[in-house]
């Protein structure tokens, strides 16, 4: 029978488990990435793990998000990072470098590889055949400390791509296409593999636009093919060596139902120019629609849409033109080398004397770091997530789209098609290079020695001890459904500088919900939160772990958990309970005491299928189970992952 | 007898006064500028003047100090600008244009011409003999709304360039050269005049970079005179029908003491690459007796040193070579034209090969917006002040160096002499191009209409009453000497966004002296501060008078004032008094009552010579006096200049 990417990938790097839907298995990671946000807890942990050199073929630790620096914060944290990067043999990418994701694709992908990586877009290298997949920061440590990684072997979503697109329609829009049928939850489970002739359309960086946003629909990851035009783009990054071509095994039929878990057709010549509606990527509307809409910002660049071929776009269309008055156009290329290839072409010089604002390759404002709009301010921005708030203005309205629809509108200084071109042959004729530049100036290769450097932003993050026999405290919030790691533990460019400074964060915690929370916890000494369905959505980031840990949270007890917010939980001994009978939710009050008796006695099956938590408030009991597998249990009980790997280092 | 250039400024835009050392005088203003972080002060003054449009030449507001944009209140600002100048006459210079000082030079600037700006490096412009001076917020806005400036006449120095400078010697090092012979208080009441056969060796720019730090020797400002190579740069920026020559008439004897102040001779060969210590601009040593410090940040840009040439240097020296692994190199373009240049010319491909972190054409890093350096760490800045703090880091080290030293010591680094450069003739070779850039992508010329857009960050600032018959309080501060406004309104990151909201803002007054005040003062509505020496130093901020204003100060008491607070104070209806009998200053504490009564009736030159103050707790009475002029007293009696205006058209 004929595999799947997904089951190759899979089946050359499994180390233990069985390759079937929804069992847990270990594969080997090959690489790994982090960014300086979710990177300084990595490298903390890292080096709780004790280790003298990274197991990984190649791990980069990049700089791209926190680089606004307004306090010492930001430098102290990559000082930091630099030098554990060089003392265990990981390549260190400077601030100014680009985005960690554009820069991990350009310089170190490589088809048929495992990836992980502290950020929720790591799914972007996907684009050139690598099994590339957000994780919790402590995941992303074992992976370097230990060559392996964790996962529920997920299932497969085929989506063939037919016909070819229309000329002003880009590979943003395919993926605003498909968020609009499959909705930010239709890819919960899955890993989307992309197939079919359209593929030939789409060139390496649209495929990492769409891989990038597939995080947006949910997604484990996205694979693409390794083929011909994957082979050109490492031929154009001076590093056809590293090519190798992976494709799925298939009949030349149309239906390949038979070894897909599930297939989505898409036809290339029905999409229009898109955009995502406020507040959420999968409210999707054509363009067209709401043409004429004001606009007062617009915002090129992210991960998602700031490769050459992007920003060349956006050139040719505003060579000569004008930005309109009242819009501010910011552009954060996505790399140095993409950078200094628009300056020596003369694309970037077109850029400024339209009067659009240059900033740093970085991921700036697509994280809050800066160019907040103006209150109630209309901002198009070409990134992948318009939630409120996350642009750093609440009553702004930001809309999605792709490269080619904000360059065309900020000349008009309303949201308009591209279509308006449709006499500019120019913008279509934009080729890609068949040489790529190529920075060496912000890496550095490790030498292995040195010291740590741990400036005074740096603090020790929580470690737990292992599972007592009774845990016994208040219920200290009880949430709604939906809870997101931005309301554990909120983003800002306030709070951003904050992430490896747990007890500085931990004061924000749940600060949106309930501004009495950490004084509560503190109070209290910890406790139970009780919450609802899908708690702990949203970003990877394990300080939604690590900050409730710090202040002495002991069980969350939902309706049902986020993937990778449980896997961050039960990393950090937190126990992830769910209701065994959903109604017992209504049962539980905020300042109930709970207690549960008698852990060290109960076996492995009764932590799965039935803990019994007392209220000795109401005096009454409930039934509830941990989320997780027999393995998940065992990290319950030693407090976490880091306290197992350190067991069976002494095992050995 | 001959006259200097100051003179023949000032004698043709005299409205009203004696051209007497010390005499006030009112002027005419031909051109104003604000920046945005003084600038919504300004406009908000300018609104309650209640003009229908300006009467100067030439205003253009820029945006250039708050880029980051952490949250809306930059946006909010930078929008109520725009409103403000669209509807009353004045050019918006967008975000992403670049640094006021930069661009009013290349595009607005004329000889012959008297400038006031909102900034206190705004002497830039005496580099083509513009009368350019730094003011007070509201001195602009009644620039604009009255067209005339009130001054009080300085003494000039003549500082006589003779001989070359040597080869890696430039422009930064010759201004720093002047503060280690004046030090920073050597220039207090003086205008700055240079000539001499060394200014045939010192570009447009070159000069503008010794006029700019003039600011930092507490000169008024500095004048070069318009000759062949102001010309040059005229024909140079596409408007050679704005240069009109214009020199000092002497006859051709070395001594010219008989109509300047004072004269001081300075032997160009004599100079060396400098460095000014930190935490101030005038401990200056040779470089290469600090050579081979470690550094950790350099930065190089700001109003100081960002023009075409400077950055030509660096990019010349930085070709074919990598920033030191563990150096962050951060550089600012002045304008956008410059940077376009770059872009066009290669260079700016040479820096980014290099590992140059590329800025934005802004104030960025010198105001503390962003790039703060690590926890103590070293950073070399082609800025003008370093001092403590300012960078963002308090325990961070900041060295004053001319960019050629910044660039090479970037490389190696360690704190360098450009000497290492010896064989690089490629560097010297550097010429100015016959023709700038010239981009108008980023000017948004007036049309009069349009309504005035305030965003929530946009407060009402505060307006004094006419004069009580008696003022009454408690001594609600007793300071030392050399407060500085630093000190009475904190400057940072996270302040900045709040310059146009005094309410908010107030909430930080003096935090750093005694975290207490802003409470006490709300708690005791208002009352007496009690100061030192010097009084109110520093920045040219009006907000340190505006936001005592608003938490209800009525005066400072102190030994003496810095020039511009003192005016800010009275410009706020906030009398501004001196001990008659400095040992007075010992006998008053905290907490002290004071009341002074009668004021309806005390003459003018009881106010000038002796006010009674009783201290009610201590029963002792201390004689003080009003340190202005009898126009100040009027100020005062009606509660400040605007009420003054404003009663003046009303008499019309």
């Amino acid at each position: 029978m004929g595999k799947t990417l997904t089951m190759k990938l899979l089946e050359s790097h499994l180390l233990e488990g069985k390759l079937l839907v929804g069992e847990d298995v270990k594969v080997k990671v090959d690489q790994t990435l982090t960014q300086d946000s979710t990177g300084t807890m990595v490298y903390l942990q890292l080096l709780a793990l004790n280790i003298a050199k990274i197991k990984t073929e190649c791990s980069v630790a990049y700089i791209d998000h926190n680089m606004l620096q307004a306090g010492f914060e930001n430098a102290d944290d990559h000082e930091f990072i630099r030098s554990v990067a060089n003392r265990y043999g990981i390549i260190y990418s400077k601030a100014g470098n680009g985005i960690c994701h554009q820069l991990h694709l350009e310089r170190f992908s490589k088809p048929g590889k495992v990836l992980i990586g502290s950020d929720s877009h790591t799914p972007t290298c996907g684009a050139v055949c690598m099994l590339a997949i957000g994780a919790g920061g402590l995941d992303v440590a074992v992976g370097m400390s230990h060559g392996f990684y964790t996962i529920k072997v997920p299932k497969v979503m085929n989506i063939q791509l037919t016909g070819s697109l229309k000329p002003w329609v880009s590979a943003k829009d395919v993926i605003l296409y498909i968020l609009k049928l499959l909705t930010v939850k239709g890819g919960v489970g899955y890993i989307l593999e992309y197939s079919g002739e359209g593929l030939n359309y789409l060139s390496v960086t649209d495929r990492a636009t769409i891989a990038n946003m597939g995080a947006e629909v949910g997604a484990t990851t996205s694979i693409f093919p390794s083929d011909e035009v994957t082979l050109d783009y490492f031929k154009g990054q001076g590093r056809p060596e590293d090519y190798a071509p992976l494709t799925a095994d298939f009949e030349a039929n149309e239906d390949r139902r038979y070894f897909y878990d599930e297939v989505l057709k898409i036809n290339l010549d029905e999409i229009e120019p898109l955009t995502a509606m406020p507040h959420s990527p999968d409210q999707v509307r054509d363009v067209k629609d709401i043409t004429g809409l004001k606009i007062d910002q617009v915002a090129i660049g992210s991960c998602t849409n700031s490769s050459y071929k992007d920003l060349m776009r956006v050139a040719q269309i505003l060579k000569g033109k004008k930005v309109a008055e009242h819009v501010s156009l910011v552009i954060s290329p996505g790399s140095s080398n993409i950078l200094k290839m628009l300056a020596d072409n003369g694309a970037l010089g077109d850029l400024i004397a339209s009067g659009a604002r240059i900033l740093e390759a970085s991921c700036g404002p697509c994280i809050g770091m800066g160019q907040a709009p103006k209150s109630g301010g209309v901002s198009l921005r070409t990134f992948n997530r318009n939630f409120r708030g996350r642009c750093g203005t609440d009553s702004a309205s930001v809309y999605l789209v792709s490269p080619e629809t904000a360059a065309i509108s900020a000349i008009y200084g309303v949201l308009t098609s591209p279509e308006a071109l449709a006499n500019d042959q120019s913008v279509l004729d934009v080729v890609l290079p068949s040489h790529f530049e190529i920075q060496n100036g912000y890496f550095i290769h490790p030498n292995g020695i040195g010291e740590i450097i741990t400036g005074p932003n740096i603090k020790p993050f929580p470690l737990n001890a292992p599972l007592m026999d009774v845990i016994i405290g208040e219920v200290i919030l009880k949430t709604g459904d939906h809870i997101t790691t931005d309301d554990i533990v909120p983003s800002s460019a306030k709070l951003l500088p904050l992430r490896s400074n747990v007890p500085e964060l931990s004061k924000h915690c749940f600060e949106g919900i309930d501004v009495e929370f950490y004084n509560r916890a503190i109070e209290k000494k910890g406790g139970f939160i009780v919450g609802g369905d899908n708690y702990g959505q949203g970003s990877s980031r394990e300080h939604a772990a690590l900050v409730p840990l710090y202040l002495g949270v002991k069980a969350v007890i939902a309706k049902s958990f986020a993937r990778i917010h449980k896997a961050n939980l039960i990393n950090s001994g937190i126990l992830p309970l769910v209701f065994a009978n959903i109604e017992a939710y209504q049962s539980i009050e905020l300042g109930d005491v709970l207690t549960v008796e008698q852990l060290d006695h109960i076996s492995d099956d009764e932590f799965l299928n039935g803990i019994r938590v007392q209220n000795l408030t109401k005096e009454t009991t409930i039934i509830v189970k941990l989320d997780g597998s027999i393995q998940d249990v065992a990290l319950i009980k030693i407090g976490g992952q880091i306290n197992h790997l350190k067991q069976l280092a002494r095992e050995v």
